[in-house]
């Protein structure tokens, strides 16, 4: 089976050889050949060059046999869109040195017409489709949510309280900020699909910091009105915090659900039913002997069953993972076969 | 209602006139009083001085009027005791700066008598009880798996790269170290018993990093050999990260399950049954208005309903928390009555 139709297969519940397997992050410092682009290049640098993030997109396929590629990019080309300075520190996270705090915040705020702010990630699709025809690539972007906790807390944080705070206190400029936010997400995967994705993911990476409550209130509702601009390929609902909003997750409308490694695979299915999902070994199990890690992947392959299951780290692989474990985690995936 | 038999009623499932409030860290950097003191003396001092432990710990009663108090102290004091030495630098975590890697480094910690090596906190609860007969006060410990997570690690982590390879390469010396602390932990919870805590809360804060797997192979067994050491009052087991092991966590044996912010409680209760709860307002929801607090209280109180409930926060309140968060918080409280 070839890997277009064994992906396309497993995010529509379809029979499949064997699962799929790609991961997050997949294109990365772990990487020696990512790292020697990088000693030329910034990040930043990195996000803006097509044909740069094409080659680092590749690296993962031509050395793992992964059965997807992911686009090179980064979620906060959406806030910098929008005319929000975002900053990469050396070692450090992501730096937004003007957030927004108040409703003339988000109203200074531009609305761009993806085509013509965010060029970079379709034309780095259309590489990979010419270079990697035999390889499918998903498009990504941050989910509303998560781009709104950048955008209002100025960085990542412990506790989220710029972002809390406008929440609980003046819920109304969260709201109008995470539609505007919703718009440019779902036209920008929309544009990923018309440049060639397979499918598309959305990060909704920090929902997690929320209550159920408030999940419902504020995050899903943005990615619910994302999620309904996008159309033409399998779309893809992630948060690193799964497990509270398990039995809500299918309400984006998302065609599957990724899920993070503090889910139980077996209980994710019997909340999910027949939706795809995609998961979810820990990221630092890739630190184990080969062995330890090939068991684990047996263990949520055979708790996933074979329909509707794409193998993938529960979070992005770490910069300090070792090729060994990585390389073992795909062979446990390629030793499968279904139905079993 | 007195507050003894608030507290204890709710703990084992009876009636209650409205559901005792305490909430974690209580006692702490968020109040005038207990800063004036640390700025005569160090954290370490006041965890060493059961005195001065014994007066902070009455701050926030003396205060806010709450049902209970929880006894002044910090969870690396087992550590110590064992052998490993503990830092707390100005403005950071903790630090153990020889963290256990090896079988070797297990083995050359003390296993303690509790009684001679950690007189400090039974004493603060003997001056407690002295001090404020009228008020309840709760011992507590961290979790054997959450002091394994502190002590092989070195301090916080982000992603508990050493733990986890501990736990995956080297099980058994994991456990070893885990059945070690699951003793000293139970006999320390029972000696604050023996000294009058009304009930006893272990805290599993980290066990919230692993997959259920992982949780059930080893943070859960380290909690129940703990936890069947002790008796005589309630015994309540809180993790910060709750949710993907709600099902399970009845299993160490624990009277009431504190639930992180993140549970929904209407949830927590259908998956829990009668056991009775403690939680679960998000920490920062505090910084809302005090009717925004009010209300959430209310909602809170109403999906857990009349019965085996102590209202508390999902986790620690925050060194920078307004006072009047918290009043509001408690006076929600204080306005519930039961049966409604």
């Amino acid at each position: 089976m070839d890997h277009h139709t064994r992906l396309s297969n497993a995010l529509a519940g379809l029979p499949v050889d064997r699962p799929p397997v790609w991961f997050m992050r997949q294109a990365g410092r772990y990487m020696a050949e990512y790292r020697a682009i990088r000693e030329k290049v910034s990040f930043l640098e990195l996000c803006a060059d097509a044909e740069l993030a094409c080659e680092v997109t590749c690296q993962p396929v031509d050395r793992f046999g992964v059965d997807a590629a992911i686009v090179f990019s980064d979620i906060l080309t959406i806030p910098e869109a929008m005319g929000q300075e975002v900053v990469f520190d050396q070692g450090h996270g992501p730096r937004l040195p003007s957030p927004l705090r108040s409703l003339d915040d988000v109203r200074a705020l531009r609305q761009p017409d993806v085509a013509d702010a965010l060029p970079v990630v379709p034309a780095t699709l259309r590489s990979f489709r010419a270079a990697r025809p035999h390889v499918p690539i998903l498009g990504f972007a941050g989910a509303p949510f998560t781009l709104l906790c950048y955008m209002v807390e100025g960085g990542g944080s412990r506790n989220w309280l710029h972002v809390k705070r406008m929440l609980f206190s003046d819920p109304a400029t969260a709201t109008e900020l995470l539609d505007r936010l919703a718009d440019v997400v779902g036209d920008y995967l929309q544009a990923q699909i018309q440049a060639g994705a397979a499918g598309v993911q959305m990060f909704d990476t920090w929902a997690g910091m929320l209550s159920v409550e408030d999940y419902q209130r504020f995050a899903l509702p943005a990615a619910q009105r994302a999620m309904a601009r996008v159309s033409g390929a399998p779309r893809i609902y992630f948060t690193r915090d799964t497990s509270p909003f398990l039995h809500l997750v299918t309400q984006t409308g998302a065609d599957a659900i990724g899920l993070d490694w503090r889910v139980d695979m077996a209980r994710a299915r019997a909340e999910l039913g027949a939706v795809p999902v995609q998961g979810n070994l820990d990221p630092v199990a890739l630190y184990a002997p080969a062995e330890e890690i090939k068991a684990r992947v047996h263990r949520i392959c055979d708790a996933a069953g074979p329909l509707g299951h794409v193998f993938n780290l529960g979070h992005g692989v770490l910069p300090t993972t070792p090729l060994t474990g990585v390389e073992a985690m795909i062979e446990a995936v390629k030793e499968r076969s279904s139905p079993r």
